[in-house]
């Protein structure tokens, strides 16, 4: 059967629209292609309104529950494009898993929270398909993070039995997923690393008033300084127990900063070492697997930096792929993910996983907004 | 089978939690007994919360998020309280329909948008039993007021074949849902006939300090001036067409006290007066229905007002009567409404009323949220 799987992340981007055909009968293992994805961007002023919404000093009630409906309107809207593009009917597809803009996600207060908007009515009005949403807050019902929600789609496309697969994305912060060969659902790890681009695109950003390091060729110039990468790799969080998560608090300008007044380096040494740091602080992650079995599948912006790939490969000494080279897309694997979890939901199968998120048990995510 | 249905007004005094036993099968018309019901009030730590939820200038996302997930956990107390009070476990209960707490409705906006809050998720993890939620967006998406949403309620357990049965609540603001004996679904007339008690009220407050008057004893006491009463059934509001919707704005405050000012009565008559103007604008509303086959069931705090109901009998010529005296419970009715609407909702049936909210089709109202 066809589905339509949506994803749009924090970045703000916009709206990543993935058509899907879909194994329709429960099978031990699921079967997805993906026939076209397509990301349509938001506007300037659309931005702008989920920025105010984010922010405690201009968010409103108002501001909310209109952008709710706004937000609804354009994925609505991107999801008929895409079935408009193919011709297909509200009939033609079983369902749409909108995941929605997070403006909070606070898992760690009195109320642990989450918040998503992009209502649903709105979208099954616009194409006359049932819409599933609001994919976060069960988990946190039971006690979890509301997050990672990927590794279970991780777990029903990658598993292997043959080989330990480490699913690893490598944004700004870089997170991974253990999918063990004798492994099952309930033992799955999942936690980020550490920083993934942050730190080198902060130097790249001050030394050369660039964005990124256009396939790590700054970083192969230049040389990693050994007592700052030893100092790096004493960073407290390395060796926290998972479930762990980070982020710009934790490896963002504030920690650079301070670096650059501590240490003084060549341009290009900053640039390498921390893409070392990067490379050594994910490898490290998964150093006790043996390395016999072991392959490791890379996503994001990351994978296009060569030198971080190779120094990947250098330390950890196993098969490093990317999402292409297993013919699936680094870009629409979110918006995937969500027509996959979208299934589950359907089924009425628990589709979180505690022992990445830690949920106290597994719940069935999402909630259904049906059509006539 | 059981179902548990849950309201909470703007009135802001709480939950309120109905336990009903309603027919399983798909039948021309439903069955409802109402086997219990309980308000389990808010606290005013609560109340204050929401007020500022509500408020423009108090609002923002964080406090939103979390109040969102704050009031479902006390939706799911109050339902667990309800179980337990009749040793109920998740098992024992099909479903929980809950309308949740609105912090803001905007139906004429550029963006149409309702905001009712009360986290899904956190019911299901309390009680165990699959939930509805979000009555109120699909119509709006349908380009509909999203209100009112109790007439087809009504239309189920009301409806005759041989009287024409009009269904009054008489709160601050009078509304009704015309049922007609020959009439269905979709020709279901619904609309706010103009003041309730509010008028009757402010005049009690400002003669009287006292909040209402009560069983009508001082507009029993009073003279109706009819130069007043002829001015006031001159609002351009009662010869409005419908779908119309009336509040604080048209005849609260600010209406009140201009009279006062432009007239000089005797305190009772004041009441009187208005009594008089409450019971002739709602009685208008239906003048043109034949008595010989009418029938008027009055619900909400107007129904207590003796003189109100004498005078509505008088000016109408039919059979006026309360809810309570057809076996049925004025103050369960809305949390009654929301079991009969989500048991249409799980049984994939449109369940909204586009001739009374105004809709451009009929719409399956809600969301579910799943249990394993």
């Amino acid at each position: 059967m066809l589905a339509i799987g949506m994803m749009s992340g924090t970045s703000l981007d916009g709206i990543d629209v993935a058509l899907v055909e879909i194994s329709d009968k429960k099978e031990a293992s699921i079967r997805v292609s993906l026939l076209d994805f397509v990301t349509y961007p938001y506007q300037e002023k659309t931005v702008a309104r989920i920025r105010d919404a984010m922010s405690l000093k201009h968010s409103n009630v108002l501001l909310i529950c209109q952008l709710n409906v706004e937000l609804g309107k354009l994925y609505g809207k991107a999801a008929k494009q895409m079935m408009e593009k193919h011709d297909l009917s509200g009939a033609d597809i079983a369902y749409i898993a909108n995941h929605g803009q997070t403006i909070y996600h606070d898992p760690t207060s009195e109320f642990p929270s989450t918040f998503q908007i992009g209502e649903s009515a709105e979208i099954t009005e616009i194409t006359g398909v049932k819409t599933l949403s609001n994919f976060r807050e069960a988990d946190i019902a039971a006690g979890g993070q509301g997050a990672p929600i990927v590794p279970f789609t991780e777990y029903q496309l990658y598993h292997s039995s043959e080989k330990d697969r480490i699913l690893v994305n490598i944004g700004g912060i870089a997170n991974l997923t253990i999918l063990a060969r004798d492994g099952n659902l309930s033992s799955i790890i999942a936690f980020d690393t550490g920083p993934g681009n942050m730190m080198i695109d902060a130097a790249m950003q001050k030394f050369y008033q660039k964005k990124y390091d256009d396939a790590g060729k700054i970083a192969a110039s230049g040389k990693v300084n050994q007592p700052l990468l030893n100092e790096l790799m004493d960073h407290p969080y390395l060796s926290q127990q998972y479930p762990k998560t980070t982020g710009r608090e934790m490896f963002g300008e504030e920690m650079t900063e301070a670096l650059f007044q501590a240490y003084h380096l060549l341009p290009e040494d900053w640039v390498a070492t921390f893409t070392a740091f990067t490379a050594k602080s994910l490898c490290q992650a998964f150093a006790t697997f043996s390395k016999q079995h072991l392959e490791v599948i890379v996503a994001g912006g990351g994978a296009y930096n060569k030198t971080l790939m190779d120094w990947i490969r250098l330390e950890s000494q196993c098969d490093v792929l990317t999402q292409e080279a297993l013919g699936y897309s680094s870009e629409a694997k979110e918006a995937i993910a969500m027509a996959v979890l979208g299934k589950y939901t359907l089924e009425h199968t628990a589709n979180n996983v505690p022992s990445a998120t830690g949920a106290r048990h597994a719940v069935i995510l999402g909630k259904i907004t049906d059509v006539r």
